[in-house]
This record gives structure tokens, sequence and C-alpha cells, in this order.
């Protein structure tokens, strides 16, 4: 018996998966495009060289390698491998085409990427991708775009309680300067910080000691952080928590009306950047990151996120690739994050030499269809079955009639199958029971010499004979009253 | 310097291509769903065991393969690859869920296949292919489905001129044998008679010689096909070619009833499938082609594709893969075809070990792309810019004010894009214009101060000055009355 699984860590996608990732992958599109951003496709496989030595020594080792062919291929030598992310291909293709590319390049990516990981639990060794960058201009016009377009798409998506939270990376480091921590500690630093809501100050204590933060400087880090958070709580008192009420039933235009004006959540984003100011004193790249942080905020109220960004200086991100503004998207009810994203100025320009600056969102496409499909978010028509309704075949002379009436209906824009074979109609039924389509249609001969057809609807087993030429309607109707 | 070429034979999709390849996959998605056809998608790295041994040898050759990561790796070994084809994912698939996949399993597939071929050009290494299999039934409505299908898809994507010739494995096989032509010289033969239209009657007989076929059986064979080629001959002066005028300019509504009625063309299959009948005589598995072909030709008159369908004796499409009808689209003014299919009962069940019919239908959607693009068939809405509108900024201080009207004109279904940088308006409207971008708005301290917007349409040069809330709706008006 050979065996049929897909290889280990992949995944087949059957028609109602494929249903609802395409209805997500569809708004995203729409949105990123109402925000100007282009596609963009750049092949599965790249030169290997294009690959290595971008994604350091660990993922380095995750990356599929592909064997030469012909006379290469008993040396097991690799020229070819998988990509492993959209922006090393972006970086490529921005140093290749350079000139025949707009000076603000905004483009949109949505596609797989291979990861060598031993599979788990919602990690797979092909997933999609979706990334959405503009290149070419430090203007922080650009972190508020992008914030918007991320924000607004998962709005359409049906999300109603994510947070953006937005910090910078000149920023972390000057609290950490400003706290007296050295540097190659600072990374150290921010994990133990970011365990405070889970262990609380004194474990947090406990942690940067063991790591070797020497006493004071780690007193003086936590105790910043534990004003932010008591600054964080005191807000939510007076807001009420009734802008972020998760079981608010409001429509989200009326929503939107309500955090806009939200003044406490400003307030907040405003205290904080006080204290953020303050903390960090004369540092000087800190003082600007400060600055730009604010700049977002202001621009973001006018792009139409301002009302879900939220300043959180421990929001780390990873060191290593971000030079600007660094941004993730929060769910109350989630332990990750539904995206994230920054300015990475000094990673573009890695195959062309030039100073190319980006900033960059990526929506963790798989997670989104994940929580949209446990809480049920997909609107009726993606959770439909595979057509509207199936003409049914009387007997074999009766085949002709079927195959006209499935045109009628189709150039009336109905998804219509045709059940191929003869035989009882009975099982006809109930192999569109069984596949979810709702309605049947059914013409003896009879019905036939009258030019009229039985439509039935397997949902309330209601029946009804028309002329042929009023059947579309009949379903188009019948599926957009229950639509509404 | 680094190398930012794609790799050998696979290509980057800029912007402008990517909406045209978009288009031509939504056109053909929303045709296939309207036919109850139900999309699939499975992973681009299968396990080797998969693909082996299943394309022949010399297909074989030209999978890439990928090496085994970590311990494995040295050893030069390769457990995975990239997926060849899209059928044999889909017998792998149907082995895998069988139960769970309705007893008609009716699906589309549109992914990227990877071959490793010589390149040249349009020979990619990376192609997408564009499947439509009906699996589960021996029924000829499904291939009476299948043409309707491809053939609806082509005639909404804008092609008008196409013919599917078609054919039967078959009656091919009945052709040679009542030509008295041994079983093993049966591909020669038909790979000379192949070629009657390029190089003549004498031309086939001498290579029918050559190729060491019998005199006798080769001028019974070649006379077969000679006088089908004289019967179409005659039936095209009936027509006076009024039916398949390639520079007709008549609405494509009007042509497919005039083609429906063609009595011409219909009466033509007739009479091809009445000379069928005469010259394959009591061959038991030819006649019963002869009248398969006859229930196909008739379930496509009311199907929709009868009068695209045109029977074809000499339609071969290689020998191995195909038990019953074979199709191929072709076009007056294309050497190569549109896309192709047929019947193969013995494949899928290749992993499952049982006997599952099918029939399938593949589009070139590569093809598709670059004839449409030659001929300048897409519509104007794929044609244009990434952008409908760019909002530029006056001075720093505008900023929060263009970030606002941009979120305006996105909530008002436009496509706006916003200019990042404060700089000299005419560099702005410079860039708009060199990316193909319409219409800018301008708003200087005294419009804002008056909630006024500058629109200018940099087509006809056009400027007017409205209020900004009804800029979205000029824009829309604008771009409608253009495509009208």
């Amino acid at each position: 018996m050979t065996q049929t699984q897909p290889a280990r860590g992949m995944r087949d996608i059957l028609p109602a998966e494929m249903r609802r990732r395409e209805y997500v992958i569809r708004i995203i599109r729409e949105t990123y495009e109402r925000y100007g951003f282009e596609p963009l496709e750049t092949p599965a496989v790249e030169n290997i060289e294009t690959l290595t030595g971008k994604y350091g020594e660990e993922a380095g080792g995750l990356i599929f390698k592909i064997l030469k062919r012909g006379e290469g291929e008993s040396s097991g030598q690799a020229d070819l491998a998988l990509r492993y992310d959209l922006t090393v291909p972006l970086a490529r293709v921005v140093a290749e085409y350079g000139e025949r590319l707009p000076k603000f390049f905004k483009r949109y990516q949505i596609q797989p990427v291979y990861r060598a990981e031993r599979p788990a639990r919602g990690r797979f060794r092909e997933f999609y991708q979706c990334d959405v960058d503009a290149i070419g201009s430090r203007s922080l016009i650009v972190e508020a775009e992008l914030c918007a377009a991320a924000s607004d798409a998962l709005a359409r998506l049906g999300f109603k309680n994510f947070t953006i939270r937005l910090n910078h990376r000149a920023v972390l480091t000057g609290i950490l300067d400003a706290a007296g921590i050295a540097a190659e500690l600072h990374a150290m630093a921010l994990t133990a910080i970011d365990k405070l809501d889970k262990i609380g100050a004194s474990g947090v204590q406990n942690e940067l000691e063991a790591r070797g933060i020497e006493g004071a400087a780690g007193s003086r880090l936590l105790g910043f952080f534990q004003d932010l958070n008591e600054l964080r709580r005191a807000a939510e008192i007076v807001a009420g928590n009734a802008v972020f009420d998760e079981n608010s039933t409001d429509d989200s235009t009326a929503r939107v009306e309500n955090i806009d004006n939200a003044s406490p959540h400003v307030a907040l984003n405003r205290a904080v950047l006080g204290r953020l100011v303050e903390f960090i004193g004369d540092h000087e790249a800190g003082a600007r990151g400060c600055d730009e942080l604010r700049s977002i905020l202001d621009f973001a109220q006018s792009s139409g996120a301002g009302a879900r960004l939220s300043l959180d200086p421990s929001l780390a991100r990873g060191l290593s690739y971000y030079t600007g503004a660094i941004m993730e998207v929060s769910h109350p009810d989630l332990a990750g994050s539904l995206g994230g994203g920054g300015r990475y100025d000094n990673l573009i320009g890695m195959f062309s030499g030039r100073d190319v600056p980006a900033c960059g969102f990526s929506l963790g496409l798989e997670r989104i269809i994940v929580v949209m499909s446990e809480r049920e978010m997909f609107p009726s028509e993606v959770e439909r079955a595979g057509a509207d309704v199936l003409v049914t075949i009387w007997d074999e002379a009766a085949m002709p009639d079927a195959l006209a009436l499935a045109r009628l209906l189709r150039a009336g824009d109905i998804r219509a199958d045709v059940y191929p074979e003869a035989g009882k109609v009975k099982n006809q039924l109930k192999y569109a029971s069984a596949r979810g389509v709702r309605f049947v249609t059914i013409a003896g001969p009879d019905e036939r010499e009258r030019g009229e057809v039985s439509l039935k609807d397997l949902r309330t087993g209601e029946q009804q004979t028309l002329a042929r030429e009023r059947i579309a309607e009949a379903i188009r109707t019948n599926l957009e009253n229950s639509v509404a």
C-alpha cells in the first residue's frame, strides 16, 4: 500500500477550507489595493546563494535545498532552495528591477513559504505569508498607513477588539541604556521584562539578577515598567473598560466612531509617551525615537488606525531586524499575535548595496483562518456548499433536458451541479443533502412536457413547480433572503 | 555583486502582470464554480515516492528533488520532490480522503508545477496549471459538462473563434486496426497523418513507408483522412465560412445564437461520424467509441458546448494516458492549443488500487495570458494603474489632512495612494503620471480652510475644486464613464 498522506508537515486543502482561505485572501487583497499596494509574486524556488547567510545559523538549517539535476545529482550538491520568507525575495526584486519599479514601491505578496521545522499543532512546513511593505521612504506616514491598512483588513474580516501595540527600536535601546544596563545584556533584560504579567515583579527581579544584570539597573528598569502598568490600569478604570468591552454587540461603524473619540485611549498613549521622554532623557537616539512615535500616533489619528494603536514600551519583537518603529497586533482572547511589522531600513539594500528604507507588516494568515473558523466568523456564503442547486436526472431520456436546465441556471448566475447518472431520484436527493446543496430540481415527463420544473428546498422541505425560466430567479431570491 | 535575477527558468511577476494573471484566474474560477466544481490545493512538496515512476523515464528526470535535512543531507539523498503536475496529487487526494469526498468529486486546482526542463521562449520551470476534473462517473454527461465549462471560461475571457476538437482513444485504435496497421506501428502512423496539412498526401505516403508501414495499409489510412479533409472543405464552402469568420465583430451573444443554430457545423460532425462508423465497421471497441462520441455531441448541444465541438479523427494527444474521449482547444491564429483533456479511467486509482473513472480538462493558463496580452484582450480595469488617485502633500502641516482625505476616499471604495513626503507638488504630479495614476488631489492652505480639494484628471488635464466629501463620488463617476 502506497503512502497517500501529504508529506510531513504539509497539508491538502479540501474545498470547504479552500473557500475560507480564498475569502480571507480576497478581503486582505482588496483592502491593501485600496491603500495603493500592488501585487507581486516571486518563484517558490530561488538560487541557493540568494538565501544562504540571510537568516542566521539556526534558520539557515531549516531551508529546503534542491538537488542539482543531471550530472550534479550524484554529487549530492544543491544549487536551488525553497523560498523561506517573502522579504529576501522582495530585496532581490528591488535590486533587480530598481529603476523599473516606482520610487515608492508599495507591494503586497501572499504566497506559501517553506521551512523544515519540526511540525507541531498549528506549525506547518508549507504555510502562507501575507506581507505588505512600502519601500523607498523614511516618512512616518508609511507607518501610519501600514497600521491603517492592516487594521482595516482585520476589521473587514470581522475582528473587533484587537489592538496594534506600538514601540520603537531606538526607544527600547534608550530605556535600557537609561536604566544602566550594558548593551550585551539588553536582549536578556527584555526577555525578563516580557514576563512581568506572568511572574510578577519579584519574579522578574530574580530573573534579572540571575542573568547577571546589576541590581540597581535592574530595579530602575523594573520600576519603569511597573509604573507604566499602573498607569495603564488607572486609564482602564477611567475608561470604564467601555471602549474595549469584549462582549459589546454594537455595529462596527458605531464602534469605530466611539473609539475615534475615545479620549481615555488617546490620553493613555500620551501619558505613556510622557513617561518615556522623561525616563530616556537626553539619550539621543531614544529621544528621536520618541519623536517618531509621537508623529506616528498623530498621523494614525488621521489615517484611521489611531483608535487601534496602543503605545507599549515592553514590545520587543526580536531585536535584530528592525531599525525603527515596531508593531504587533494583539487580541485579548489570543496568546499569540495576529500579525506584526516594523521599519527595517538596512535589509532591502542587502543585494543592491544601496541604502533602501523600508517598512512592512505581515498578517498571520494561517492563524487568522484558524481563529475565524473556531469562532464561526465566516459569512454564510463562504460556508455554503459547492453548488446552489443539484439538477437531478429523471431517466436517460431526460439527460439533454437536465443539461439544458443547468445551462439556463448558470446563465442566471446560479452555481448548478448536474447529477451525472440516471438513477433513483431519491438517491440523488440524498446525494445533494449529504453534500449540503440546498436546492434540487426535479423534472418528470409531465413537467418537461409543460416546460415546468419542480424546485425543492432541502432545508425547509418546501417544493414548488415553476416555469423553467423562473427557476434561477426563485433560487436567487431564496438565497438572498436567507442571507439577510 | 550578488546575482539578483530569479533562478533559471523562473519568473518574478511584477504588479501589471499580476493584475492580468489574477483577472484570468478569477474568471476561470468563477466559471468552474458555476458548473459545480470545487477548489482544491495540494502542497508544492510531495514525498518523493509519490512522484517517482508516475511520469515515465524521460519526465522523471525533470523532477526537482529535495535534499534530506540534518544527518541525511551529507548523504546526498532526496526524500521530497516538487509537484510535477496536478493529476498525481489529485490521485493521492482521492485515495487518502476517499469516503470523505463526494461520490462524484468535481474539483478545480490552479497552482504552479515545477519541471527542470531546459528553459526556452514561453517554457518555464515554474508555471501554473489550471486543471478541472470530474472523478467517479463514466457518464458521458461529464465530457459534455467539461467541454461546456472550458468553453464558457474561454468565451468569458473574450476568446471568440476557438474550436474544441473531439476524438476518442478507441476510435483511433479502430481506424488504425481497420486500415490494417499493426498495433506497434500505431503511434508512428498517427505522427505521419498529423502532418497531412503540412507535407501533403505524397509526403505522408513517403513517411508511412519509411516507418515500415505496409503500402496497402498506409494507403487505406491516408485515403480515409484525405476523404475527411475533402468533406470538411465542402462543409466550409456550404457554410460560406460565415459562422467561423475570423474578423466578425458581432457581439458574442448573437454569435453564440448563430453558432447554436449552425446546421452546417452540426451536419459536418454528423457526416464525419458517419464516415467513422463506416470505416471502423465491426471493430468492437471502435464502434463503442463512435457511440460515445455521438452521445457527447448530442449532450453538448444541450450543455452549451455543441457549437464549439468539432469531431476530428486525426486528434491524438499522445496515446498512453487516455482511455476514452479526448479533446483539444484550437484557435485559427495559434499553432499550439489553448487547453485540452479527456477521459483517463485507469490513472486516479493508481494509489488506491480501486477502479476510479475520471475525466478532466486543463486550460493553458500561461498561454492564455500571453495571447490575451498580445491581443490586448484585457478589460481596461485590469490594465489601469495600482491606484485610482494620488493624494498629494502640500507641506508638512498638510500631512494629517492628506491622510484623512485618503481615508475618506478609501471608505468610498476608491483605491487611494498617498505621496509619503512633502515636496514640490509638481514632482508629485510627475510621479503620479509616471505610475499611470489618473487622478491627483491637491489641497493648499486656502482649500483646506474651506474644506475643499482640487481634483485633477491627468488624462484630460481638467481640474475642478470640490467639497472633500464629494471627491470619491467625482472619481467614481469619471472612472465609470471612461469604462463605458
